[in-house]
């Protein structure tokens, strides 16, 4: 039974009701994934998303929730189970980019807080979308992708956007951005394309994951689980430890090569940082805190391990206009 | 052409080629999973598993590639996808388990740099092991298998083993067991035969997972994203930010609760020395280095927030024999 206030009458209470708009993190009861609505509206009305018109619901404090795919962004690039989502800002009203994006904007700092506490974020496909994925009318929820990491990039206006990477939870793609490494014979195939099918059914096997055991293993030894960065390692019962991070990111859009000279021995703080434009390294090897601005060190280097300058470079073009 | 050693015929060759392992991590071509084999010694041959007898196939340098589950160790627990597997060393020759088991052991230290180095285990299940899943006779190649988690397990008879948690590589179980936080309607359900069904097949919908992003989101408040053992955040660009660790893990046969009063606020670095026994805490709130054996400090804490003696406890069970 529902108690009204004393001045509102039963017709007020339920436009007070469907209006409100209760963030929930994950499926909505009743609202399974390939249902179709209309409007934005009625997408809002369901508690899928916030808002009707913005792309991004959420925000810096709480994350994001859910987001909306309708060609808002000529950068956004739809491959069904892997999303490169272009962030909010910039655009006059005609959707023209007249300025940068930055982390300030509250959906995109919700995106960057849902990658880092590993929230689910519900993906929803509108009319509007240039893409074999999108519906041809209306807009339908595809499910639950992950942020699984955020960049920025120049466009050819010379303004920069942020950009997310978002992976289908529980998908092909999924289980392949977990990054294992892996030795067997099936050789790396960096196209997206290629791992998921129209309708999200997947059409690769496990064995194409594309990290190598030997690039693990080789970079690890050589700076004996020492952090280039800091200089430490995590030290365990069972000896030292430390992560192998690739410096020009894995997966699209960046495709970066896993070989050696695209990798760090990382400590797992400074392989945060490193991956979340927290720090940078200049060519000539010096690290930039890109908080402060100041140079907190040398990258440390081994003689077996040749680092190349253009994955350097390629990282700081994702964190700082060159 | 092979070219022989001088004082070699060619049935000896044939005899060096088939004895050599060559440790390959991942599949092996043309052992594709659920082949079979009649004898320890044809997957052997196979490639799938360097030894005849042992159950870990590696060594702490390279990482465990194999494992047979064949009923060496009562302290086994088989659920398909998820396996709770013991390690190696001090039983006798009747099986009988006359010391401790220790990390020194080279098998145990494989399969701890397997888990740290993120390196994929064929599982092979043999007739003795006693288990539906278990094959009626021989032996059964049941693919890749991630190491999740080791820890210490104190017997009734008082020794100590080493004990591993498995999850198969792409299953719904490793897709749970990627820790997303959520907080549809669904209940945590920490049984982890119902992740599971008998033939691998997965029966639980990736709704179902059991962590509350409630708790994430309020001991990261409490705490300010630092880390409750150093004291620092990871600062990034879009803020500070922590990982929300578990006391009591999650998940087969800890079972731990996704409650406020189990969980941490810890930086990257000392999460994985918590989850890794290179730091426990004392019932007074001390942190003691497990390497050192020293008092490293206290565990910072928040009024709002109230850390569970029993919890501590229980970690601490895992890693120093009480």
């Amino acid at each position: 039974m529902w108690i009204l206030p004393p001045n509102m009458s039963a017709v007020d209470a339920t436009i007070v009701i469907v209006t409100k708009y209760v963030r929930i993190f994950g499926e909505i009861s009743g609202h399974p994934e390939k249902t179709h609505y209309s409007t934005r509206e009625e997408v809002r009305r369901a508690g899928l998303h916030a808002h009707k018109q913005a792309g991004i619901s959420g925000t810096a404090h709480e994350g994001a929730d859910a987001i909306v795919l309708n060609g808002g962004y000529p950068d956004d690039c739809d491959y069904g189970d892997v999303v490169i989502y272009t962030g909010h800002g910039g655009q006059d009203n005609g959707k023209r980019q007249i300025a940068h994006q930055s982390l300030d904007d509250s959906g995109n700092a919700a995106l960057v807080k849902s990658q880092l506490d590993g929230l689910l974020v519900r993906v929803i496909r509108g009319y509007e979308e240039e893409s074999e994925y999108a519906p041809t009318n209306g807009y339908r929820y595809d499910g639950l992708f992950k942020v699984v990491r955020h960049w920025f990039k120049t466009r050819d206006d010379g303004f920069r956007v942020c950009q997310f990477r978002l992976v289908k939870h529980g998908s092909a793609a999924d289980v392949l951005d977990s990054d294992i490494p892996h030795d067997s014979l099936q050789v790396a195939d960096d196209d997206p394309t290629k791992s998921t099918g129209p309708a999200g059914r997947s059409t690769v096997t496990l064995n194409k994951v594309n990290r190598s055991a030997a690039v693990v293993r080789n970079v690890k030894k050589w700076h004996a689980n020492r952090c280039q960065i800091c200089g430490q390692s995590v030290d365990l019962p069972s000896g030292p430890s430390s992560d192998v991070a690739h410096i020009r990111a894995l997966g699209a859009p960046h495709n970066g090569p896993d070989i050696e000279e695209n990798a760090l021995c990382l400590c797992p703080n400074d392989h945060r940082r490193f991956d979340n434009g927290a720090l940078y390294i200049l060519n000539d090897l010096r690290i930039v805190d890109a908080l402060s601005g100041a140079v907190e060190g040398n990258l440390r280097i081994h003689s077996a391990h040749k680092v190349k300058v253009e994955y350097i470079q390629y990282h700081r073009s994702c964190w700082v206009d060159q």
